[in-house]
């Protein structure tokens, strides 16, 4: 057991390094964007037709070229023309969406309205979802993520109950920060549980849908299936990308909806723009080919990730297991492990680390507030996102350290 | 001369020919896509990374990587400092601003409401900015474009008796569809004109800002520098793009405005976009480099396109000249040649065209309407806006001399 005093010292000596690091957000290393670096130049002046003669440099094509479609059907679970291929960001799509549900309303309802319209986030969540929620004057309310998806009991009520309740928005699987994954009862209880408000839809954020760490993977069931089965086919839009297979500057995103929810979105879509680009859309599809091509690809990203995440997850239980100083998950995949301090002692943790050269995810960013840009609400100030994947494994040891004496300090420090 | 009964026949014979054309938008013709092939692959594993160092492969840079914003700067004609780089699409730059007016106002006033604010549109114009204000409910009013520009008189009687009209819409060089480059003295009245609308703004679609088609284009006063000078900088929000210098489903776009639109702008893509695509904004600066580069690749282009332009004037003035049925401008650049037919004879003009298999851009699309997707409205229906980019000289021959004997036959059968 270390004493306060001896902590006191580890950290001067961290001070003392000089340290310049920054592990704020979830950003892929070079480590893993080389493995995508053929891709840059696959599509050239030789080969830029799609498979069914589209010429991808011209205008045309609204929801993006046939076999890109066809790919992210795979991942999304759907098939190909349920598919829209968007630009590099499914945030973008999610803002549109939510944008659309403010100036006209999603499919013949009253648009959503600032101070009025809730929308449900299951939490810690995903800090560019309040943001978004925020920009638009949109209360949030919070139901706890638990270790199997949100706490249904809580949001069966809340959506039943409460008809201002038009969104619920999440990470399903390996969420963000949790890196838990809906279990098949959640996914199912979501898809059928009654609702207030006509127009309440699900924002399904599945960023890492294709992102295990080992070989056996979390799975999370298909929502759009039970969503049609259960009566309810415009419940769910849900969007992914290549932002942490390929390029997270120069990826592209995809979404797919109920029918009258994705009609109405093309349509705003048609005044916008012409079409999303068609010529990163073939690189992609060229590239990675199919599913056995993604999932070999992501397979690679495993290899280089794990040992990050297995790194800072031996550290963790290495110098605070069984103190009571923390309490952490190891994810089985996506991009985050998210630690819980006690009750207070977030802000101050971070503080430290950042006092000795150290920037964290900002304690309280995995909670939304109504400020919008503003710092998280963290009502406990108790969780912290570690993001270990940008790092290389020297680094990423230095800051995993460095953290626990951190945490460890303040907690005995309290 | 020729009889109608002659026409009727030569008609026959192109209706015997089964034609299946299509000329309905400004598109460029693989004849010209060629000329930047190169630069699909001109970045790649070896050189991806920006001039100070930037992985343009990773998240970042909002604002887009310095040495994009500074060619930007060049075609705006304003600083680096003051350009964003965006997406593929202005047209989506341009919704975006709209958006933003709509949800949240301009600058602090209240935000744009459907059925009340105004938007100004010099006519005949863009069907893709009308399409824009209507689905939002915008009220499109209109004044004449001019020889010189949009007729100033009007606008500037307009704007400031009227403070409901929060935006003028227009595309100032080489002016769809008329073809026409607004004069330094339109330009000057633009940016110094009082307006009655604390929130009036100048949408400046400059698409065809250096789409000269001869050694001596048009050359457009620099209306920011203009707006600084009499003390209006927040007044104009102006976009260009390369999708009518590279690739239009591939290229690049950019936007600048005054300093306080622009902040809120910026401030509304941070919650929108971790970014766009910096590897394609790469692409587009390593292949032109800078202003003399974009020059020299436009003169390329002018050689093609300009022998599309003189054969259907050339058709139009051998066919039509001197008969009373139709009055054109000869454009010194841009995408379009603009027929002004007799009253009452567009729509019947392009019917025939298209009982023939040539589809041409819908008569009165160059007018506004209220209904979002609907016809356009041009009162006399008389304007048909011809795209002769996309086709080879033979098929455009054929279109050209089509449409002569057309815009005859209506006139004489009239």
């Amino acid at each position: 057991m270390n004493t306060l005093e001896q902590l006191k010292n580890e950290y001067a000596r961290y001070q003392a390094m000089g340290l310049k690091m920054d592990m704020s957000r979830g950003k892929p290393g070079p480590d893993t964007l080389v493995l995508s670096d053929d891709m840059m130049a696959c599509v050239d002046a030789t080969n830029y037709k799609a498979a069914d003669g589209t010429d991808t440099r011209n205008y045309g094509v609204l929801e993006g070229i046939a076999e890109c479609r066809a790919l992210f059907g795979e991942l999304l679970g759907v098939s190909a023309d349920k598919v829209l291929v968007g630009g590099n960001s499914s945030l973008a799509l999610q803002f549109d969406f939510v944008t659309m549900a403010m100036t006209h309303g999603l499919r013949g309802n009253s648009p959503w309205k600032a101070g009025k319209t809730k929308v449900l986030f299951p939490v810690p969540g995903y800090d560019r979802h309040f943001a978004i929620a925020a920009h638009y004057g949109l209360e949030a309310v919070t139901v706890p993520m638990n270790a199997d998806g949100p706490d249904m009991d809580a949001v069966e009520k809340m959506v039943a109950e409460d008809d201002s309740i038009s969104c619920l928005w999440c990470v399903p699987k390996y969420s963000n920060p949790t890196g838990i994954t809906f279990s098949d009862d959640v996914v199912k209880r979501l898809a059928a549980m009654k609702t207030a408000a006509p127009d309440f839809t699900i924002i399904y954020d599945n960023a890492y849908c294709v992102h295990d760490l080992y070989p056996q993977g979390d799975v999370l069931r298909n929502i759009m299936v039970d969503c049609e089965n259960a009566g309810n086919p415009e419940r769910v839009v849900a969007v992914c990308s290549t932002s942490k297979i390929s390029f997270p500057g120069a990826g592209v995103c995809a979404m797919t909806a109920g029918p009258e929810t994705m009609a109405q979105f093309k349509k705003r879509l048609f005044f916008q723009t012409i079409g999303h680009d068609k010529i990163n859309m073939l690189r992609h599809t060229r590239y990675y080919r199919d599913m056995a091509g993604i999932t070999a690809h992501m397979q690679k990203l495993a290899d280089v990730l794990r040992p990050k995440f297995d790194l800072v997850l031996s550290i963790l239980e290495e110098r605070l297991a069984g103190k009571g100083v923390a309490q952490w998950f190891a994810p089985r995949g996506g991009y985050f492990i998210s630690v819980d301090v006690n009750p207070g002692c977030a802000k101050r943790t971070l503080q430290l680390m950042k006092e000795a050269g150290v920037v964290m995810t900002p304690a309280g960013a995995t909670y939304p507030t109504l400020v919008a840009g503003g710092p998280g609400g963290d009502p406990e100030d108790r969780n912290i996102r570690i993001a270990p994947t940008f790092p290389g494994l020297e680094e990423l040891k230095t800051c995993a350290e460095l953290f626990c004496v951190c945490a460890e300090m303040v907690w005995m420090d309290k």
